[in-house]
């Protein structure tokens, strides 16, 4: 027991937000498992990420939020590799904000409040991986709990999350392992996962004003609380898996390739366009950014080191940019 | 009058979206009036900028809307003193999107709508100047004018606007001067209009997540409708002459200032919290967002060509990076 214990302390990079010995004892609870699978992932992550950048380390944060839980924050800012890479994990705890609770009845909850209060955990590990060089692309991941008690005391529950890969030039044999590697990750659980979850994904991160996706996708999926709770935590468990597996082969295929300035300058500009999506759009942000109390540089952390904004930038027809820009306007299947 | 139209013609960036003939004809008609109040600011503003740049030249783009109206949209990018300037007019109407009623009905308006549609003319001139040299502050201005049709015909019609300034280090002279010259616009119609918009300015440029105002203020105000159309009408005509010798000497003092890497790596961080203003909270950039048909590109050409987000950066306490973030948490009287 002392000794798995210790094991687990060496796999996480800070003590988790719930105590471990209460984790421990509590290990049959969702809540408990979930916590130790964000932590788990998040030390996986970080270990391969650190491997790929010798010279560069995981800063690590640990906070507390005032009104209930914390989390921990691991940023490696300016490395060989990468640019910036940041992998949260934060666990809170509380009363939902009015205006958090109106965003979740937006998204058709009812929610029935006691006095106006609906106490909420939220858990999840999130991730954001800005590499220097444009050959290498941006990947973001994200898997959460959530759990809010109604009036009555019923505990309504579900699970979100999603990996996709944003890259600045198109790479199709990089885009069919990405692909590739989550659908068989979905395909354990149901075949109808990764079809649905793929869509999702090409329609979430949508920047409705440009006409364009973030990325090449992958999958997304929210308020999943069917066929049942341990079902769905297995199907994240897999995803969150999946992750170094995904993503890894295409850092180390290509963070040593050559590139020019103006590979660099449309990298750039491609950064811009994540930060209007992130701030425009991301429902995780925009929750985070309303919710009293939350971590602001941990959130924002997702923001690339650097971005830019040109004027009425068009590549020119048949060049590398115009491809990629294809791609993103029209989704394409790159698994079938 | 022949002769007139060739002198307007001569001072204009471009024809103006409503013909010169017709705006003319119709010189007696508040819509008319401004309409060359904002074709004529553009082109002062354009002169002086240009004239203190003498390598770079202002870019014109005449853009049609497809739903009707148009716009001019004139930029100067990577020039000696200005990394990305650009100043805007636009002239559009229409039926206004449910979304942007719903916004402006949440302000408190009622529209009363006939068969849902509410014809709408929107028109204004706004700029975003961003300088190269962490010496000169970046400068907004906006005048707005705006009419709605109800569905008893009656027009309801209000002006919207503001000038303000974001520093990357405080000097007091020039926080001073800028403040002064708009004091002294504001006077001119009502000793009670500039304290009141000067917190309105702060209020209103508040990015609530950081606790932080976006720059060091100035004025801003929205929905003036009184004392009367003619009246106010003066007002935002003095308002906008005063934009040129607002921020002009400012630019002339600084613009061969000396800088470290240092002060141009705060610079960019500051970038940052600019496009977090501008894209989470600026109602103008959310309402151009969501208007079918809008201009995306003349809209977020208030974005910075490049920014920076650095995890947890945190001036050293008592350095100049300290003395602007005080201000920004705290705003200041600057004029008495």
């Amino acid at each position: 027991d002392e000794k798995e214990e210790e094991e687990l302390r060496q796999r996480f990079m800070a003590p988790p937000v719930t105590g471990l010995r209460e984790l421990r004892r509590r290990r049959r609870e969702l809540r408990s498992r979930m916590e130790l699978l964000i932590m788990e992932t998040q030390g996986e992550v970080c270990r391969a990420l650190a491997a790929l950048d010798p010279g560069a380390s995981f800063a690590v944060d640990t906070w507390e939020r005032k009104e209930g839980g914390g989390g921990i924050s691991c940023v490696l800012q300016d490395g060989e590799v990468f640019e910036k890479a940041g992998v949260n994990v934060s666990v809170v705890f509380g009363l939902l904000s009015e205006e958090a609770a109106r965003q979740m009845r937006s998204r058709g909850k009812s929610l029935k409040a006691k006095d106006g209060k609906l106490p909420f955990c939220a858990m999840g590990v999130s991730s954001v991986i800005h590499p220097k060089n444009p050959h290498v692309p941006t990947m973001h991941f994200n898997y959460r709990y959530f759990e809010i008690e109604e009036a009555d005391g019923t505990k309504q529950w579900w699970f979100g999350g999603g990996t996709d890969l944003t890259p600045t030039y198109l790479n199709e044999e990089d885009a069919v392992h990405f692909h590739k590697t989550l659908k068989e990750a979905c395909d354990k659980h149901d075949l109808k996962l990764y079809p649905k979850y793929k869509k999702w994904c090409d329609d979430y991160f949508f920047i409705k004003h440009r006409g364009e996706r973030r990325g090449i996708g992958g999958i997304f999926f929210d308020d999943m609380d069917s066929p049942s709770k341990e079902e769905v935590f297995q199907f994240v468990k897999s995803c969150a898996k999946a992750v170094v597996p995904c993503y890894v082969p295409i850092v180390k295929r290509h963070c040593h390739d050559s590139f020019t300035p103006e590979e660099k300058l449309w990298q750039q500009l491609r950064r811009g366009r994540y930060v209007e999506f992130n701030l425009v759009y991301d429902r995780g942000t925009k929750f985070g950014l309303l919710t009293p109390g939350s971590r602001i540089e941990s959130i924002l952390m997702s923001l690339p080191l650097t971005a830019r904004w040109e004027y009425m930038h068009m590549p020119p027809e048949s060049s590398k940019e115009a491809e990629i820009l294809e791609v993103l306007r029209n989704p394409k299947d790159w698994v079938h």
